[in-house]
């Protein structure tokens, strides 16, 4: 029997020889083969210590993954988060920017209406917002916005421009009639919050004048910041 | 013996028949069981490859891990750094801006000390740096900041207008005396940097005379960027 | 023989005792130590689940592993495009603004040949962009800037100011000579869209003059926004 069990020992010795599992070095068949089984035994005690660092390797990888999820879904939040602000000042950087100035080399008035001053020599015109048929910006968003207007006029007749926001006067300038200076400049400017849709234009008094030109009566704006 | 030890292996392939362990198919108490202990051993010597197989996987796993730790790491460390990028580019988008008329509809002066303008009539005040009732812009953060005056006056007294930083001029309007004209517009700007806490105002000087009227005569600031 | 094979096992249920492998509490070397070796095959069997157990757990934290790969890579791949979104927030937050006055309390012209009024006192020179020795301003980028001017004179003689983009008239500023009104005063203003290297200065005509003075008659300019 002790043989028989030491031959099986030996023949599986021989097949799983590769695997080097239960190699007798030296074993003859008249030798016990007990110490292989021992051995087995052994090998056996080695893997489960390894299976159960494996485990334990395991259980903390696996609660490392868990972290690195967590960690990264908050990344992946407070990511979107910083992307919408960027989103958010990329649209405060909307532009909306014009400077025009009157296009006819010509006395404008005086007549016996108000007019809206049509500045057709567009110098800039980012955004479309001032319409150089018309002479009226009509704010493309709610925001806070610039205006500046300056003229050149003879003294023959009084003048007076109002900035007018939809119908109401923000700033004006005024000059007297004289004969006896030929000419006056003016100018002014105010920071005006738009409504979206809000008009702004300038507007000549009845009875006033001013002189046209491309280049010294003008009126321009930007839009300084959304709300 | 024999007998007994195949007894036993028979009785634990039937225990652990349903983990398909040791199951000796067609044995009988006569055959001999020594086959069943050496697919024992041909599955001890597939379960250590297999356990070979997890610890390398698990080691690969681990190392991932780890490269996934740090890029994580890496990631938030960037994601902070846009995030307090975004922060100071919202905060260069801090809002001042201020425009304000006189809103006496009358003379301002002469008088025989100079005068702080006070524009009561406020269009636009975001920030509140801008004082209605002292004329005077306070900065809320270190900055370059932008003004722009406008006036208009009778010509009975001379004019003279300065933008004052603390006590220092930074540009002025002045305009003679003329009984000929009846009157004369003017306006002046700048950029100007501005400490937290400065001060800025238009200061009428003595003896000379402006034309109060909340439309004409304006002041107005914003603050271009933070520094 | 079984006595033997008995030994074998208490032998090695000793030296492996501390692992608690094959521990036959109570046995002696008179009772049979079969059980030993069925409970080392229940063990096995144990262990083969256990194995299965972490094969399957492996494999699905390797999976988990994949998929944060691949979301990190994904925020990885956001990050920069935020990052590079925020880069170009921040280099359209160039700064470039100047303001300047002409240096001498003094008339400038009239001569005989148009002349590039130079203002020698900087009260504001963020990047450099304007020469104060030249009183020409160089455009750093494309990008769309705000230029006004403002001027002082006697009626002496004729006033004619533009702002000129490279070779071209942008907005201008005319008064009369008069005798009957000591002074007068004027300004405009303009958004111009510049290209990197456009020059912008302001251009005294032949024959015209102005009044020169540090506060008064003053440039001013800045970056409204890159192109």
């Amino acid at each position: 029997m002790n043989f028989a069990f030491c031959l099986l020992l030996s023949f599986c010795s021989l097949t799983l020889g590769q695997e080097g599992l239960l190699e007798t070095e030296g074993t003859t068949e008249n030798e016990p083969c007990f110490p292989d089984l021992c051995k087995f035994i052994k090998e056996f005690a080695v893997m489960k210590v390894k299976l159960e660092a494996v485990e334990t390797k395991l259980n903390e990888s696996e609660s490392q993954v868990l972290v690195l999820k967590e960690k990264g879904e908050a990344l992946e939040t407070k990511l979107k988060e910083t992307e919408s602000q960027v989103l958010v000042l990329k649209q405060k950087a909307l532009k909306v920017v014009f400077s025009a100035g009157i296009l006819e080399n010509a006395a404008i008035g005086p007549i016996k209406k108000p007019k809206t001053l049509v500045y057709g020599r567009v110098i800039t015109n980012v955004g479309n917002a001032y319409n150089q048929n018309t002479g009226i910006f009509v704010a493309p968003v709610r925001g806070m916005y610039y205006f500046s207007f300056f003229y050149h006029a003879g003294g023959g007749h009084p003048v007076r421009l109002r900035l007018i926001k939809n119908n109401n006067s923000v700033v004006e300038i005024t000059d007297h009639k004289t004969l006896m200076d030929g000419a006056d400049n003016g100018g002014n400017a105010a920071f005006v919050e738009l409504q979206q849709g809000d008009q702004v234009f300038v507007r000549l008094d009845a009875n006033h004048h001013v002189w046209g030109n491309g280049y010294i009566t003008t009126f321009s704006g930007f839009l300084l910041h959304q709300i």
